[in-house]
C-alpha cells in the first residue's frame, strides 16, 4: 500500500519550497531536477488516472467540501503525493501570472525507451522548436491514437509549463522518447516498418497511402521541412495535397492531417 | 498610374510616426485607424503579390542594393506606398523586441462582404480567442483551398501582430468576414448550402460525408464547442474519428482536419 503524502499549509510566496517549485519555470532547473509542472485539477486528474501521480501538489486552501481542489487534493495524498495548501499569493508566485489555476502538480518527468515504440504509429519529429506546437502535437497524437512521440535532436522541452498546458492533459499519455541526430539514424535503419516522411517535394499524395500498422510518421523542422539527412531514411516522401497560396502548413496542422491519413483506417 | 511614394529616414524612436505605429499594436489603434502591421520582407512581398500594397514600410537602411529589404521598399514605392528607411533602435521599438525583422509594413484593414462568401468552402468559427490558433486556421484555409474565415461574435482581432505572423502571409490571400451572433444566424438562414458543424456529439463521422461546394464548415468556441444556437443552424452535425484519451483537439487541429475532409475531393 501507498503511504499518504503529508500535508502542509503555506501562506509566503518566499518560502523554498514555493522557489524550488517557481523555479521549474526556467529548462535548465527542470533538466537538474527532473521534475515539471503542470496546472489546472483537469492535469492532474488526469495524471492520476494514467498512474502518473504528482510528487506534490499546490492547491488553493478550499473553501468548500465539494471545492474541486479538495478532491483532487485528497486523490493525490492518497496516491502518496505531499499536498502544500497555499495562499493566492504563493498561486500566483508559483503560476507566475494573476488568476492562477487552483491546482498546480509537481511531477517527475518520464522518457520512454525509443525501443518500447516500435508499434502502432509513431511520430517522430526533427527539432521541434515552438512549444504550443509541440504540445499540440502531443495532445494531436493522443486524439489520433497515436503510439508515441519521439524528439529527434534540440528540441523544444516538452516538460515547460506552456508545452504542458497545450497538451491538456495528453503528456501524461502520449510516450515520448528523445534522440540525438546520430541515434535516431541508427534507430531508423534498425526499424523495419514503413518510414514515411511529410515533404514538399514528396511525390504520394497522403490520399493515395494504403497505410499498415506498425509505421512511424518523419515530419521536418517548423521553419524549412525536412533535413536531407531525415528524408534519406524515410521510405517514402508524401505530400500534402494544397490550393491557394500557401506555400506550407503549420507544423502541428501538418502533423494532423499527415498522422490523420495514416491512422484513418484504424480509427 | 500609381504615384509614387516618398521617402524619409528616421533615427529616432521617439518620432511621431513610429510612436504612431507602434501603438497598432494594442487593439484599441487598430480599431480606432483601421490600420495594422506586419512583420517581414516575406508578408510585404505576399501583400504586393495580392494587390494590398501597404500604406508605409518601415526598413532598415540597406546596406547593399541586393539587400532584400532594398528591394521590397523599391516595390512598395512603386506601389505607392512610403518608405521610412529607420534604425536598429527605431525597428526594435516598432516590432517591440530584439531582433525585429528588417521591414515592417503598415497596412490597411479589410474586411469582406460576408454575401460575397457564398462560394466555395467558406469557415465559420464561434468567438475564437487564442491569436495564434486563428491565424493558424487562416494559414490552413489558404492551404486547403477555402474561400474564406467568417468570425461570429466576440473574436480576437485577425489583425494582431500575433495573429498575422501565424498566417505567414495568408492574411492577405483569405477574405475575411466577421458578424455579431445575430447578423450570422439571419446569415446562416439565407445559406441555401450544407452547413456543417463539428461537435462532440455529431453523428456524422467526418469520412463519411459527401461534400459538395458550396458548403460552410462551422467550428465552436475553443474551451466548449459549437453553441446549441449555432449548432442549431447547422444542417449536419459531423464527428472527427478520436481514440486515446484526449477529448477533443485543438481548434486549429479540428479546423484543419474537417476542412480537408471537405475539401478532400477537390484537392
Amino acid at each position: 500500500m501507498t503511504r499518504a503524502g503529508t500535508v502542509k499549509t503555506v501562506t509566503s510566496p518566499a518560502n523554498p519550497l514555493v522557489k524550488a517549485a517557481r523555479a521549474l519555470h526556467m529548462r535548465k532547473n527542470r533538466a537538474e531536477t527532473g521534475l515539471f509542472l503542470a496546472e489546472g485539477a483537469k492535469l492532474v486528474r488526469d495524471a492520476l488516472a494514467a498512474g502518473w501521480p504528482p510528487t506534490m501538489v499546490f492547491a488553493r486552501e478550499p473553501a468548500t467540501d465539494d471545492d474541486p481542489a479538495a478532491d483532487v487534493a485528497a486523490k493525490v495524498r492518497a496516491a502518496g503525493g505531499d499536498i502544500i495548501f497555499a495562499s493566492t499569493a504563493v498561486m500566483e508566485k508559483l503560476a507566475r501570472r494573476d488568476n492562477p489555476q487552483t491546482v498546480i502538480g509537481l511531477f517527475e518527468q518520464r522518457f520512454a525507451d525509443p525501443k518500447r515504440l516500435n508499434k502502432g504509429t509513431l511520430v517522430a519529429i526533427e527539432e521541434p522548436r515552438d512549444a504550443g506546437n509541440l504540445g499540440t502535437i502531443i495532445r494531436t497524437v493522443d486524439g489520433l491514437g497515436g503510439a508515441g512521440v519521439l524528439l529527434i535532436g534540440n528540441t523544444v522541452d516538452p516538460f515547460g509549463v506552456e508545452a504542458v498546458r497545450a497538451t491538456m492533459g495528453s503528456i501524461f499519455h502520449v510516450p515520448l522518447a528523445r534522440l540525438d541526430r546520430a541515434a535516431f539514424t541508427a534507430f531508423a535503419k534498425r526499424y523495419r516498418h514503413p518510414i514515411i516522411g511529410t515533404h514538399l517535394c514528396g511525390t504520394t499524395d497522403i490520399r493515395d497511402l494504403s497505410p499498415s500498422e506498425p509505421q512511424m510518421l518523419l515530419m521536418g523542422t517548423e521553419q524549412s521541412g525536412l533535413t536531407d539527412e531525415a528524408a534519406a531514411l524515410a521510405t517514402m516522401l508524401t505530400k500534402i495535397p494544397m490550393a491557394g497560396t500557401a506555400d506550407s502548413f503549420n507544423l502541428a496542422v501538418a502533423t494532423a492531417l499527415s498522422l490523420y491519413e495514416l491512422r484513418r483506417p484504424f480509427l
